[in-house]
């Protein structure tokens, strides 16, 4: 974790204090269960409870782990400190640390991705707002970097809508995956548990069981999850990347907010840094990198070996720390992004029309002329455009050649800017619901 | 592609042939399309479906690429020839390459993803039989490669079962994110064509319409179905690895198929090596090494730019055909998997009863002995087996301190095996269904 | 590897034909080693070599494969049909296959290495070039794609020449890495075989003894021959960033070689996409994605497991052949770079002196105005070049609180181009040599 | 950072103080510099060392930067604190923040080399002692798993030692690839500040200037550091594989060391876990995973974006940090080793001497029997071990088929494991110098 990339509220969920709170719903809900079906009495169970509203003490924990060499043990000492070592005695019972330690990893996926789900939220309101702010503003489209065709810059936010809505679809089903706990024994077979504890911590904790695990939850579920935030993070990216482009110096399509008294924004009024989206780029590796280690993760000899343990305390934290930081910035950035539709007007008439190039060889050769002929009168008055700076509309409209084969009106029409945005509407009904209304 | 490691079905999809007659499809249906919107002669339309048996001369559309400098162009001229010059002078207008290309693309992803579903039936179909087969074939399970409890050789079978199920389910989810079509011209605004032909042509090819694009379809789609392969490729591996252990000299409770005339086998019948499965390790690294490249090419520049292209070219039929030969290869392994029940029984008892202990030892302190003294009490008779070579059950029944605790019959119950195996049933009724019946 | 990324020469490397030839010449220079040894009859050593000339025929040896199911057998039975099976017979005596097999991959990668090294000297050529044609040719410097201060094209060459020299430099050391072969037996113990062998088979194949080998040679060799490849992959993108950049149509520093009659780039003038370096980034992507399997291929079980194997089918041509193509596909690229030298200035420009305006508010504190004042003036006229289109200059020397401060030629002074290019030679001379000329 | 991963020493390299310690040395050589080129008054220069012994207060910095937004200037400022406003005006005159940032990791990144180092000579030493050690302890060596020609444990560990030593070699240049400092301006070209400053403040932080920087010094150089630590990694997960092997339960050749007293080992004397390996296992994974983001950071746009930085920020400390945990738990791991002998004869001979099969195929052939019968004579007393546990020797000699071929003692000599051993002093002399001794 780096700390300047983390926001709380996820950190807390990787906190000691989560995590122990966490084993101690586990250990207290299979205490019941075990109640219910007679295996221990019921006022041992009960008493477990006693501890409901307590915070752990990491530290006396620590103390004694580093006497019991023993995470759990050092943590079930130190519960029974609070509840009593005779009402403590049945606690755990059949159990084995990794039920307990597996299934804690799991409710802390799954509350890391309902944090990340509503992050997501907010990227998708950002967007879906600037979309239709900017649902007319007319930008040229770019292939290669090279200006292409007209379209607009609400179709570029809606796009990117699209692609974080199925993000948001993903990180569902990521969640689905790690959403299963364990309460199974040291090789899976509830050989001293019964499945019901199982079943009933799993309830409570808001898991389903796992239909079948060893001494571990099997990790091919948390390698989904882990490529998953991977695949957001790279249309964080892609997000970033745009953004980038249209802040140098050259496009100055957009700007990443400044505050007015933002410390230098005035004496160099041009140096204004895409930071922001250029650390989202950087951040996008960070949550990205975990996605191998989380495949490697997967192979595990027989019932269990602790290979992928290291692994996780790193990458778990670390991956739904960042992505979260990184999506809230995302949303910011977007929200607060300032656009310059004349500077996009006028971008794409650096090559005075130019870009209409195409189109008007097309009509030229619908209109009867040769495809030879048509490529020739185009290329004449291109390149007047190209190394002299015309205008490509009026060395068409002076062109005899030209008006032989198309009218004025025709001419104009091929610079009819309507062309290109005719289908809008369509599109954005397509990715913001029926009538595309906002 | 390795071609040793291709199937030809699979490597069919990627063939030039292949290409072009979905790229031949593609342009008929859009001619269709624009016929019934009245934008191109009907008859026109109806004439591209001339060449509907015509296989497309490869060589020929090189030929003609190797002028043209353009694959498409190519194409559509070496179509001409077939339905002739001015039939064919309305094919592909309106539309850009791209649209066919990344249409294409897709078609073969999704044709390649209902391969693999098929391979993986395969794979599910011989983890099941396996699984009854060895339902109550009881071996060690192992955490750290160490003896922990036994379990069954048919509850390893049903929890790759599980996994492999898992990834079905993510293969079906992954082909649907490719399963988009795009036939929306150069920057993605229709502005040279209707949405209704981009829908028509994704009807007919088997796809639903990509709701927004750009000159190409999003790469988050194609990260996620790469990513999706990897974490399939990743649980072949987890099935590799617990062979390959099963195979070595000192456990070998289980062998890959060797046919009885295989050379070798019999002059050095200790000499039959594991090679299919450690060839699946390594191929599992081959379909892995697909995912980060394929998350590297979402961020797109502007509308797009072809970096994705090369990678595609390469990781598209390599993830997809390295994973079929897989997939294919772990049926074949798992089906004809030679596995050694009486092995696993020796190797369990390698210390004899040993493995027991830990139950002892709970029985000891569950009958009134103090933890220490049940420590001080296993411990003994431990080591004799552990040093000596003893037998535990042996040890403990001559054990005046430990019969004062356990009747025989108390001790003789904690080497039932039975204990380990009472919630097989319960487990194959998760995994395969209701009450877990073949 | 993908056919049109592929240059015959390396492609030569990784042929059948050329592993057989390896074979061959490890396997006769190995005869004469055991002759020396006295271990095999002098004639026997002496007749392998009458195949010296043959051209091996792969369809007969996979035919004999087929049978035999064993490659290296297959070759020897057809090196037999060659020379005679008497006289064959004691050829590959006391060797393992891999013994031939690694040493050949060593071969092969030695001589991979030897190709990339010369495209790398045809990529420092053409940079060397370009950084002289241009050592002088201002352009803008840019921090964030934000104009910073002004620096030289030419020093943009010359820092990805040194960058490449340091690939180079690398690339010699990941050579040496491998240039190792093993003639070790099964274990590596030299068993059925004496040391010598080993030393005179690898004096000949132009490689030196692996120190100690299993029945492979290790793994952590190759790991670091692809992460060397990987890195120079990811300087190839540095690169082709750069150039991509440069050529988008707002900023149009420089273009990619178009040949005059290259199809639509006249009528379309605008519209020429950096597609070469486009898919330079694409090719990067594609080697770089064999680092981390060639990693994962270290930790081998043992004195071996063949998990290796099929990875090293894939990567070692794949990763080879499209970094060699790439090499040479940079090299033409900045061979023929079309630059735009009035552009960069025009560029620079596009705020009319703004980018002084820091060297502007240094003078005037060291003229003894107050940091707040200074701030002050800077401001108010760069303020009217941001928003006004103003000159820069033209307002300071029109501002009489600045000229109270600065005389007309302090400021003209620091708009001078010269004062950033002072050091141009100091640097030149430390990227190529002690005075930095040509 | 995962603090139970982290050493202290490594981790200090990391902390703020570290890192202001290190830009107050770099700003005050810097003024040493200018005073020297009479840049700035001689006395500021002197000034700045003032503030030699001071400890820097973090909160402090902390608090200024709250204010600032700029962690240099705050930075300054709080040096100005102690040393003086007045004195401290020239500080930093003329440099980029970038110059003191670059120089600053690049000095981290060399120290933590300078640890890394350390750590590997305790590995490596620990390796040659266990290798002499076990020079002549014989055991099996394994193909595949699988039993294949008798090696020793000496040789084992002699093959890590040589696969760490070039570990070694390739840091050491890793090392030398980021020690580099750069003090040159906004974009690299020295306008504001002299290549001297650069060039004395290099000589003093023990660094070589960079040839050619931009804003930032090339990234390339910092990839290829954490490549090379990656494939160190890699060799760490290769030892730490061989060992969980060795520990297993059926093959118990070596137990990683338990104390005496260590819970639970008596009681249950099989189920010591060889959890410091598998844990290495996964840290060699942590450390891999910088390896790609590593490589991602070297395309910067143009003089710099700041993308790269907060991969950095993350990986820089993390991978280094991990390493040297890693690297010192394994040489404790190897250190304290518990070797089994005995169990790695009893391993050997499970299939009593069918190892020496193919010697003994091979003593039948040159002793003149035809390849079938020889073939037929052995498989006949192999299958009679294979299956009814016989031993292969004694099976031998009491074949008459055989005895007619070869003499008891050529019988009793095939199974002389001096055969395999022979070399163990030639291979030690390789890879521990001259004449392999001690």
């Amino acid at each position: 974790m780096i700390p300047r990339y983390a926001r709380p509220e996820m950190v807390a969920i990787w906190s000691p204090e989560t995590k122990f709170r966490i084993w101690y719903e586990i250990e207290a809900h299979a205490c019941d269960a075990q109640a219910d079906l007679g295996v221990i009495p019921r006022e041992n169970a009960e008493a477990v409870w006693k501890a409901r509203d307590v915070e752990f003490d990491v530290a006396r924990i620590d103390e004694i782990e580093a006497v019991t060499k023993h995470d759990v043990i050092a943590f079930l000492t130190h519960l029974a400190e609070h509840i009593g070592a005779e009402e403590a005695r049945f606690v755990h019972q059949g159990m084995t640390s990794s039920d307990v330690l597996d299934t804690t990893l799991n409710v802390q996926l799954v509350r890391a991705a309902d944090i990340l789900l509503a992050d997501m939220d907010k990227v998708l309101a950002a967007l879906k707002k600037r979309a239709y702010e900017h649902k007319d503003t007319v930008r040229i489209g770019r292939s290669h970097g090279i200006h292409a065709e007209p379209t607009t810059m609400g179709l570029t936010f809606a796009r990117f809508y699209a692609e974080m809505a199925r993000g948001r679809e993903r990180l569902l089903r990521a969640r689905e995956e790690v959403a299963t706990g364990a309460i199974s024994g040291a090789v899976g077979t509830f050989a001293n548990i019964d499945p019901a504890v199982e079943e009933h911590v799993c309830a409570k904790m808001g898991l389903s069981p796992e239909p079948i695990s060893t001494q571990v939850i099997p990790r091919d579920r948390h390698a989904m999850f882990f490529a998953t935030l991977g695949v957001i993070a790279s249309s964080i990216e892609n997000i970033a990347i745009e953004i980038r482009h249209m802040q140098r110096t050259e496009v100055l399509e957009a700007e990443e907010y400044f505050s007015p008294g933002q410390k230098g924004s005035s004496a160099m009024p041009h140096k204004r840094n895409p930071v922001l989206t250029e650390n989202l780029t950087g951040l996008a590796r960070l949550v990205r990198m975990a996605v191998v280690p989380a495949m490697e993760n997967v192979a595990l000899w027989h019932e269990r070996d602790i290979s992928h343990s290291s692994v996780e305390r790193g990458i778990a934290p670390d991956a739904t720390i960042t992505l979260d930081f990184a999506l809230n910035r995302l949303a910011g950035v977007i929200e607060k992004l300032v656009v310059y539709p004349e500077n996009m007007l006028r971008n794409m008439n650096k090559f005075k029309g130019l870009v209409m190039s195409q189109r008007v060889l097309l009509a030229l050769t619908q209109a009867g002329v040769s495809r030879e002929d048509a490529y020739r009168l185009v290329q004449r008055n291109a390149m007047k455009v190209w190394e002299q700076g015309a205008d490509f509309k009026t060395e068409l409209l002076a062109d005899a050649e030209v008006t032989a084969a198309l009218s004025p009106a025709e001419i104009e029409e091929k610079f009819d800017l309507g062309y290109h945005t005719k289908h809008v509407d369509t599109i954005f009904a397509r990715v913001f619901g029926e009538n595309g209304a906002h």
